[in-house]
């Protein structure tokens, strides 16, 4: 078999987020990553692979040459398989503990490396504003490693959401409160925001208290942490425990 | 003026990093990044600049057209300026405090983000095992943010050096004792290992003590931190204090 004309115009349509919100589709690559999906909830509509073995009780494949899988790849070295998943319906329902609330990430593999780090810190839910990277860009898919099957993510209006919880809301500052000194609830809800600009204005006026990580170093400097590794601090401060 | 075809020859050859070493130079981009390898102890080679207004005062510069700016960067939006500087001679003589050392991290965001981590979290000393990417790699220089012009980078075999040195030593391991709940000195060794096999292992076998950082997901999943954020936290708790 190979690979036909409305099989490539799919998955290339796939790489954009009108597409897959239109077809309710995705796309994820590489042995590893395909697996945990097939190993999960999410629901696959077809597979492409070169050697089927591993594949053999999956009924919706395509057995494609590899020049094909290269055609299709966004991989630097496409590993035997693309698949293409359903998006699963996210129903938000609040539950105790930790939720991770972004306003407006831009950057797919920020968002990729923290969809991992709420997998490790066990935070199942993680709330993203309407602007913030679509988690179903390839990119973020292969970033966060298979850890999209096991966070359920929810793009929503932040300040709605700040307005109904009733969590205690924090907000991830420049000049906040001293981590390290303040004492953390297990249930909150942590805010982090864009790479540039930080916390939009509206979305900050209705959040309770502020934390930062103190710097160290030289403090003239004006450069902040990445917002991945400033989330990794924070998420390892709210779970450590005191 | 323009860009001359030896100027040419010389910048597409410091992409190299045997050329580097060969003439000892790097390339730093973008008026951000370049005011800070300015502002530092860095000596400038040449500038190349397509708006010459800020650097009035440099004698070495070429103004060039904008053509010739993105014909030499790399940045996707090339940003007025690329400088060449010369790499510093760097002398290790051992500090007290917390000294990171790196075995073989190959992927260059990530070591540009742990210089920058390193710089935040006040660690001046940073040691890379000789296999380690090169950190006047231009994705290193760029990521890194100018952290470079304040975390001194020693390449060099990390069993001598652990050999030779009295603090404590602590391996970032995935089954090491809980990170949470050790006393960490302020005066130590941390080493960071490889993406993909983590410290090796005549590395490991010097080290004393190990560390991990706990998972509170999912417990059947593999897949281990990425290794800058994992620094992030690490860094985080030997510097929080307790």
């Amino acid at each position: 078999m190979s690979l036909s004309k409305n099989q490539l115009k799919l998955i290339t349509s796939l790489r954009k987020k009108k597409y897959r919100i239109a077809t309710n589709l995705f796309i994820v690559e590489g042995i590893k990553v395909v697996n945990e999906f097939l190993n999960s909830t999410f629901e696959l509509e077809q597979l492409f692979c070169v050697d089927a073995t591993e594949y053999i009780n999956y009924k919706n494949k395509t057995i494609i040459p590899q020049s094909d899988l290269k055609k299709i790849s966004n991989l630097i070295t496409p590993n035997n398989v693309l698949a293409i998943f359903k998006i699963p319906t996210a129903n938000f329902i609040e539950k105790e503990g930790l939720v991770l609330a972004l306003d407006e990430i831009n950057d797919p593999g920020n968002l990729g490396t923290i969809i991992r780090l709420c997998d490790w810190f066990g935070i199942d839910q993680l709330i993203c504003s309407k602007d913030t990277v679509d988690c179903y860009n390839a990119k973020v898919v292969q970033a966060s490693m298979g850890s999209l099957t096991r966070v359920s993510i929810f793009y929503t209006d932040l300040k709605v959401y700040l307005k109904s919880t009733n969590k205690p809301t924090y907000a991830s500052l420049m000049n906040g409160d001293n981590l390290y000194k303040t004492v953390l609830p297990t249930n909150a809800v942590l805010v982090m925001g864009n790479e540039a600009n930080g916390i939009s204005k509206p979305v900050l006026e209705l959040l309770e208290n502020a934390v930062s990580i103190p710097r160290f170093g030289n403090l003239q400097q004006t450069e902040s942490l990445n917002v991945a590794t400033a989330t990794a601090i924070l998420l390892s401060e709210f779970k450590r425990g005191n």
